[in-house]
């Protein structure tokens, strides 16, 4: 059974201002076209007003600006903040635990705090601790000493490799894999030698890891991923990589070994990043774009290799019309050969 | 043991035309160079019939317009899906299910149909439906009330999260994950909001998806993924995606949330496709290509961003000449100011 | 408890050369920055050497040719090479096979070597041949007649099909898919039908791929992974592939099907490489690049498509500067005209 509330109550979630009857009940939130009677639904953008006016929600989360509107709406900055908030309240479930399943391996030594849900064919290595309310799906794996904090939330068939450090309220998608060793070896002629990967993962609170993602431990030391950066699936982070608070890396992107990622970046699609570079705070790097070096804070680049964004978009440009340069570049150079025997001839 | 046949049940199983003794009895087919005594080879292309006169094999499936050839053959237009059918009908093995193994956990109110194999270490959650000789592998998970269609095999470690629908006849390959949420954050300042996916991933019939991919589940709504479609490995596609039927995805793809990929489209290895775009019936679309804007059905398109793939042959090849064009262009501004400066000394 | 060594004990490790007190015990090996006391630490190039001069390490592994040190060193032309085996050293563990867990499944006819370790909620499926000191982790799942050489490691979640053949020495990451289907499908109009992948996966000794990659089976003969191979994470490799010996592969990159890589070939982050192709030995190819044709061997390439690296950073560096050029062409095409004009003027 979901969540109920009145229009004044789901207004309180994110701070919005209530037009119209504060006390009408609401029992779920959907989008223009879907929502009906008894739920809410939101315009996260004035100028799409017209899809607003055909919808069958009693009422509607809508901009600060928009004209008024003959059905109760509550007013924000943010409509999309507060759909994520409202949302969040009606799929909210109440805590149930399912304890420790008896089909679950829990080695020696864990640690294990209230309220967590362990289900079955979940291998906790010896020594780990297991903080409250955390939840490991079917199929997790837990090398030994592995610390989940409390609240976080370990999908199925994820792996945490040895000693490696899981925060509070961490989301980490189905088949991830943290902690898997750093991708090193010493040459030995033509032969490599692996060189023993001896660091850890640390992944800060509030962190979310898309589905099938690597994130590699440190050759010595951590790869460090700090609090509250969202990637998409399939990403690779390499060892000894720092990526800073708050940034989001889009799907399939690829960071090699010892690069630093600032606070607040955002890394488009299948961008790549080479090893032992730092980008800077506030980057924005387009999607498959290949950074090969530093990149100042605040910058926005494409291209591969990347450069200025806007640039690049020129160059582009021109890329497409290189042909069409090609072909002026041999006309002028026929129409100059024809101006200078005309001269010749001229002065002859 | 396999199964056996004469070269008329053989050709029957394609419609192909027997030339030769019908009766003969085929145990087995494989490539011109490895069929021996008793099995049938296949030559998909008349150019390459040299090599079908070494064979050993004791038939041969040959394109319609080969010339006649010592030993029996079944002629047909297309020797390649010939060899798709017959080799199949080798691989059959009888049915043999396995049942319900007591070491997988079955949630409650789980309906599973006839003679289903469910393996060890398989989780099954509450209110799945389970069609008909659908094969679950070690490892899979199933969430909350999925349904998994009649014929389907999912391999091993394949996770399907929370509602979502896999049609009849469908293949998930091994580490696949279908529904872990899609990437979508409301910004709150400098953070950021969990969107919660209530939607789901809808597979149908005949879809064949590779390992290690991800579909990421809906916002609201439905990730759609058609009939017949096939992915190859490492492949992402996301939230609210549409793909149609029939469509082919090269391994390493990556789709953003919300597009609507067309019937019948090509994607080629390592493309990435931008989100709420819209890619038309019949588009193919080059390796490594990064597609940031609607393609008009049948379009061929190649590059990051793409544009029309034979300009984009004609604008690689220029690129290739750049430098020399460059140093071109600064002598002929030479030989410019060359010419002025002669005319302007002849008017003085 | 770690191992101890003395200093001359840890030189015969790697043949290198003790100054100063060959009986000084050591008891790790750390960083520069953060060996202590007790430890060894190195010194990978020269040029470095302030860094060395700061550390509390009780003796370091140097250069052959770094001037004469205060404290005790080991000399040696690889340092880091001296690196790999000194860690390799304090890092090992006394074996401890735990034999085989009764939460494991094993098939029948299954023949298991001595010392070796299975772990809860593996499978192994029938006739599979395990050998000697072969470790398989929690969610590993062999197939049926899987092979796994001696000494040979498979991390959490490893996937391994029917019948392919895993060497000796080898490692696994978490999450690794090895022999799924091919991505082969013979066209039907406009359906697909699958082609059977009869094939296997061969992976000889000493070869290493990361977590979370993929490698297909061959639709008939093998895939064929040769010794001393190491790939980083998120890789896929088509069937019918063959990787030469020695041969390094980055994260993300995809090789389509049947083709041929050399030996000692560089494979940098996210290249893809088309089917049926083949790259000679000792090719370097540049990170994004894109291989649509044969490699010659010791070639170096870059870009999409790929052509020689050196041309290719040319090429990059005036397609940087090709908006200019274009204005540069606008301009010299006027003054063409105004000589065109003031010639024809003076004329007339």
């Amino acid at each position: 059974m979901k969540a109920q509330a009145t229009l004044e109550e789901l207004a309180a979630l994110f701070g919005g201002k209530v037009e119209g009857d504060g006390s009408l009940p609401i029992r779920g939130i959907a989008s223009l076209e879907e929502a009906g009677e008894g739920e809410i639904t939101f315009l996260a953008e004035s100028k799409n007003r017209r899809r607003l006016e055909k919808t069958r929600a009693s009422a509607a989360i809508v901009p600060a600006n928009l004209p008024s509107f003959p059905k109760p709406v509550i007013r924000t900055p943010n409509p999309y903040l507060a759909y994520a908030k409202v949302q969040a309240f009606f799929q909210q479930k109440p805590l149930a635990p399912r304890g420790v399943d008896s089909r679950a391996f829990i080695g020696g030594g864990v640690k294990i705090g209230r309220d967590v849900s362990i289900y079955p064919f979940v291998y906790v290595g010896e020594g780990c601790e297991i903080g409250d309310r955390a939840v490991l799906h079917p199929g997790v794996y837990l090398g030994e000493s592995v610390q989940v904090g409390e609240g976080s939330l370990l999908y199925p068939n994820v792996v945490v490799m040895d000693r490696c450090v899981v925060g509070k309220r961490v989301i980490l998608h189905p088949g991830t894999v943290i902690g898997s060793d750093g991708f090193a070896f010493a040459r030995d002629g033509a032969k490599f030698v692996k060189i023993p990967q001896v660091g850890i993962v640390v992944i800060e609170d509030d962190v979310e890891i898309g589905a099938n993602c690597t994130v590699d431990r440190a050759s010595m030391g951590k790869t460090w991923i700090k609090r509250g950066i969202k990637t998409d699936n399939l990403v690779q982070i390499g060892h000894n990589v720092i990526v800073g608070e708050d940034t989001v890396i889009v799907a399939q992107v690829g960071i090699a070994g010892s690069t630093e990622i600032g606070n607040r970046v955002a890394l488009g699609g299948q961008v790549g990043v080479v090893g032992h570079i730092k980008i800077g705070d506030g980057a924005m790097i387009g999607a498959q774009a290949g950074v090969g070096q530093d990149v100042a804070p605040g910058q926005i680049l494409s291209g591969s290799p990347a450069f200025p964004h806007r640039e690049w978009l020129r160059a582009q440009a021109a890329f497409q019309k290189l042909p069409e340069m090609k072909r002026t570049l041999a006309e002028l150079e026929k129409r100059i050969k024809a101006l200078e025997e005309r001269i010749t001839e001229e002065k002859e």
